[in-house]
């Protein structure tokens, strides 16, 4: 098999792991929930140039990352550029009414 | 009228002015989340001491204040107490189904 670019999933908690706590912090900022309610609404992953927020490059790399290590989003490197997703199966399963409260 | 002891309520932002990240912050505390679900329990406004918790009372103040501040609690001087009190309807107004997750 040649051909197909490696996809490395970022170090990201399991649905056990995942505290409470954790992801109401990582969904206390303006910047961070705007992300997840375009997440929430996408139909694939989305590459971190798709968000258009008021940030620099670093500062959106960073948010970025604490949503991933509260267990909020899954990012894989594709070729150089992170792919971002919601995590909704593991969100929806351990904090029930999360979403739509983010959503709403 | 005489005897009736004052009960002064303490500053607190209006049902209009709670804001998600603010409130999202207060609650992604351990010992903030234990005290909302003592009080979403509660059929009774609570003073400070019925909540037994592994901090200090200094500590206990500020996170009293952390809640009252994001709007999830109202705090009324009562004597030399303070008795606290969840916001449920401000919060289900605005918020639906937040107190459902946090006391799942």
């Amino acid at each position: 098999m040649t051909g197909a670019a490696p996809r490395r999933q970022l170090p990201q908690p399991s649905r056990d792991e995942l505290r409470l706590t954790a992801v109401l912090a990582a969904l206390s900022d303006e910047i961070r929930l705007a992300v997840v309610r375009d997440l929430v609404t996408a139909t694939e992953p989305l590459p971190c140039s798709a968000f258009v927020l008021p940030v620099t490059k670093a500062t959106m790399t960073y948010h970025f990352r604490v949503l991933r290590e509260a267990g909020i989003i899954e990012q894989r490197e594709q070729g150089n550029r992170r792919m971002n997703r919601l995590r909704r199966a593991d969100l929806d399963a351990r904090f029930p009414g999360l979403l739509d409260l983010v959503n709403a």
